[in-house]
């Protein structure tokens, strides 16, 4: 059974479902490591980017109804791998002074996979002609750019203030 | 038997050895990337990359050495899930004029991840106060910015012949 090559649309949806599912996961980690936390200031932007996160999900929700498919998830390796080295950080360095630097690192290689992701998917969604989707995903860009910077402002001070403290 | 929690220095390492893991692990993709590639420009920027790369691991090396540290990997499970579908695309995507579409994004991913991890490691390396850690992670992290740039425009042009071609 010859089957035809899987095309830009195709491999568009298979990538939307990766991210769907990552949203997922990130959504049900944030919790954890705002609990993990012990600067005040992570704690509110992991607390504040799990709102965030909740959004993304319902937008692309959206984004599944405007290319007329359900919303469905698929097993999205990368992040599995990123969010256990995370999972492995809160337990190994658990009350030590570079908890919140290791939290934060975390974090941020969740942000950047992020970013690549709904960079690659607005520029393809913008060459499938996919208006409304474009906008949809710049959204989220956006948003996660944003996260990533105050991340970074953050570690910046959190890592200061513990090499002050030890 | 106590342990002393681990400090930022005990981070550093680790995360060196993780992205120390990460670079060998791209080194042995990036020849099946660069084979499977359809574009010729596209295979050019995988080689290119390959290069690159075997000199980011001998940089590393150098930051073992001005720790006193022998260099050593450890499993990074984050690449090994970005790899993992890279992989899958390009089986997925074998004879599809999405493969290198899909290829990129496999490639950027990665970009991103260590974007992600130079940029922390750099950060630490500062207050830790490495200053030639310092600039030999942020060659290799202006680098990695680079062919995360290179292969953006590449994305771009490779879509839209692609989709000029169906």
């Amino acid at each position: 059974m010859a089957k035809e090559p899987k095309q830009l649309d195709e491999l568009f949806l298979d990538t939307l479902k990766d991210i769907y599912f990552a949203e997922k996961k990130i959504l049900a980690t944030l919790p954890k490591l705002a609990k993990a936390a012990q600067s005040p200031d992570l704690q509110k932007a992991f607390e504040k980017h799990r709102g965030e996160t909740e959004g993304h999900v319902t937008r692309l929700e959206k984004v599944f109804g405007a290319i007329d498919k359900k919303p469905q998830a698929k097993t999205c390796d990368a992040i599995v791998g990123i969010t256990a080295e995370g999972t492995e950080i809160m337990k190994e360095y658990k009350g030590s002074p570079a908890l919140d630097a290791g939290l934060l690192a975390a974090a941020q290689a969740v942000e950047h996979y992020e970013i690549s992701r709904y960079g690659t998917l607005k520029t393809w969604a913008e060459e499938l002609g996919l208006d409304e989707v474009v906008r949809l995903l710049d959204q989220t860009l956006e948003e996660e750019k944003k996260t990533d910077a105050a991340l970074t402002k953050i570690a910046e001070t959190v890592v200061n203030q513990q090499a002050e403290a030890a």
